[in-house]
């Protein structure tokens, strides 16, 4: 039995997101669920989920990244494929018994909690592979950073009401003509 | 709405389908389910499924294809991402009307009836895309091509099976010692 579930996402790294967007969003037709900046990766991100997978167009935002070499050396192109698997330790266990080349021996905590290590391209026949492992606090932390965002925005809109509030009163107090009853 | 259901496949292109087997089935865990010699294509595919979409490890079988001269020039790696649309014609005149560069203006009819188009890496930033739609004459095609498949390996067992009776038939006749009763 596989212990790959599916492709997760495959990464294009890009030089201009909008300029990218132009054919993977409007000329492909694939839909944008959000950008998101991801500084633990010297990134930004636009996420186009197709079916199970994403497509996941990466600019650097540094130029000491891996990502932002790559992009140097080769250009604009596909940069990585993740899969997601079951059991990423027992994955990387596999993998080291076979002598096949990590760049993260142990898995790595991602944005969310997420597990997540990458397989050199010399052990692979050139592809850089991400392995990622979907844990219980992945959804909770996620879910945590909904909450903390949608209580802000309720603020702001609070804020927001409050201020047109307190506009419309001054121009009543202010007597611009109309009457006050 | 995307008019994009899913990837279907990402294509890597190999010098040897075997030793690429050492990392993709046996270090990742992808399951085999048959490798593949397609001329129309000058290659030997091995496919990968998982989820939705399907690893496909492409070794070029002439040197003047052109997954061949990439081969030639970029060394081992991902070749090509291929998606599943629901109206290929619709999303290439779209993108003519767009002015990106397409490697098959009209699609093209791969194995088994199906309609594939590339889209040139020069209007995609740097990625080689195909685009595939599936027609009621692939399922029928493939159908009737394990249809005839079965009967002849029906034929073959068949004749396996008389070749047998004739052997024991033989071996009766020739007189061994055992009573004809």
């Amino acid at each position: 039995m596989s212990s790959v579930f599916q492709i997760n996402h495959v990464a294009i790294v890009v030089e201009d997101i909008e300029a990218a967007l132009k054919f993977w969003r409007d000329g492909l037709g694939l839909d944008v669920t959000h950008v998101e900046d991801v500084p633990d990766q010297d990134s930004v991100v636009a996420f186009l989920p197709t079916g199970q997978s994403e497509v996941e167009l990466v600019k650097p935002t540094s130029e000491e990244s891996g990502i932002a070499r790559y992009l140097q050396r080769h250009g604009p192109g596909m940069h990585h494929i993740c899969f997601e698997v079951g059991d990423i330790d027992q994955c990387l266990q596999r993998l080291k018994k076979m002598e096949i080349r990590l760049i993260n021996d142990e898995p790595v905590i991602g944005t969310g909690g997420k597990k997540i290590a990458f397989i050199h391209p010399e052990s692979t026949h050139g592809v850089l592979v991400e392995l990622y492992q979907l844990t219980a606090e992945e959804p909770r932390i996620r879910m945590e950073r909904a909450r903390k965002l949608a209580s802000r925005a309720r603020a702001r809109s609070q804020m927001a009401a409050a201020g047109m509030m307190a506009f419309i009163r001054s121009l009543r107090e202010g007597g611009n003509g109309r009457d006050d009853n």
